[in-house]
């Protein structure tokens, strides 16, 4: 099991929190990390901009990044999932997924002519 | 560096990837992979017949949950964050933030009572 | 034109901040309100209490519920789509996705044997 | 009372779905909307084309803004709010926060130098 997924599982259950675990609460954890997240770079279209604010902000955008795990980790213990084997998963079917010759350079949006494997227009 | 985040982010520069994950992109890929996990559980009220169902569809959930964290593992690349940095110091933060006397066995929603070293009603 | 997508739609305009209203932006605003709400409702799992916690904090609840329907709207105004014909819309929609003798008094995900015309499991 | 709102209120109470609309569902409901509305548009940069495939889309983006209406409408109903008034609260709200003379042509995110009369940095 992932070593992180493992501590905050101990942390909760040395404070009885899996009654409040329900999966909706901690989904809705995630949001509201990314509503954080948002602020930082929010209205803001220079890619570069963008960059440079978070790189600025980088004790607040790493806050959120670890909240998010922390949630993310929670939701995978409520439902006895080992998120290693989770990430194992997506990365493997992303490679089937998105090919290299097919993706090189172009994005994955189907409804701009981009190649995903998994879905068509 | 996470080993995941490390594989993730050669499978993106194989790619040329880089240009289209803006951090706004990322935030909705998660989004995105809540939305589904969603339909799984919704509506149900009942906390046993949630973790049931989702153990029924656990292929799934584990799917989904794999995938945010390649779109976390993103986010922390476009940032220049190391992930594991980010979740250890969210996990000293909580440690601090939720003494486990003044948080067993309680949630930590302040405004129904509960105990949040971070917030004050 | 909803009148109220049409005043938001001229007090963006006075300050000409359509540039800044790019859908991605928009849709993470809505995030951040959903964040903001969430947090009223978090941990806590009787409905009843849930009900009573948003009734004692409903200024806070109408605030995100307004702000959702403002960033919803400079949403649609970015998209030259009338708000009351997409709504008028997924009125008539449901109508036809959820009659009233398959889901009367059964809720509609699939994944525990509710009703949707729109999706099979 | 909305309208579409007391339309809304009477789809749902001819089908009895009180009992499933917990304010964690309906929120996620409108995560799940934005999660679609997302892959539209998902990793193009360019807000040119932004606006372009959304336009070439409309069908779908409309059905997401109204599909959005539709569960703030619920939640609205399941707080006891009248949407109109708390939209109305919102543009009051906004106007005193964001008086056009500092907000003109400027984007109001306070890590960029924005205005915001609610936040400072």
């Amino acid at each position: 099991m992932n070593k992180y997924q493992e501590q905050i599982k101990k942390f909760c259950e040395e404070r009885n929190w899996g009654q409040f675990h329900n999966p909706k609460d901690l989904l809705l954890g995630i949001i509201e990390e990314i509503g954080e997240f948002r602020n930082i770079i929010k209205w803001e279209q220079d890619p570069e901009i963008i960059k440079k604010v978070v790189l600025e902000n980088k004790e607040e955008a790493k806050d959120c990044i670890g909240d998010i795990f922390w949630f993310l980790s929670l939701l995978a213990n409520s439902c006895d999932i080992d998120i290693n084997e989770a990430i194992e998963m997506t990365i493997k079917d992303n490679e089937k997924r998105f090919p290299i010759d097919k993706t090189n350079s172009k994005h994955t949006n189907i409804y701009l002519g981009g190649h995903d494997g998994k879905y068509k227009k």
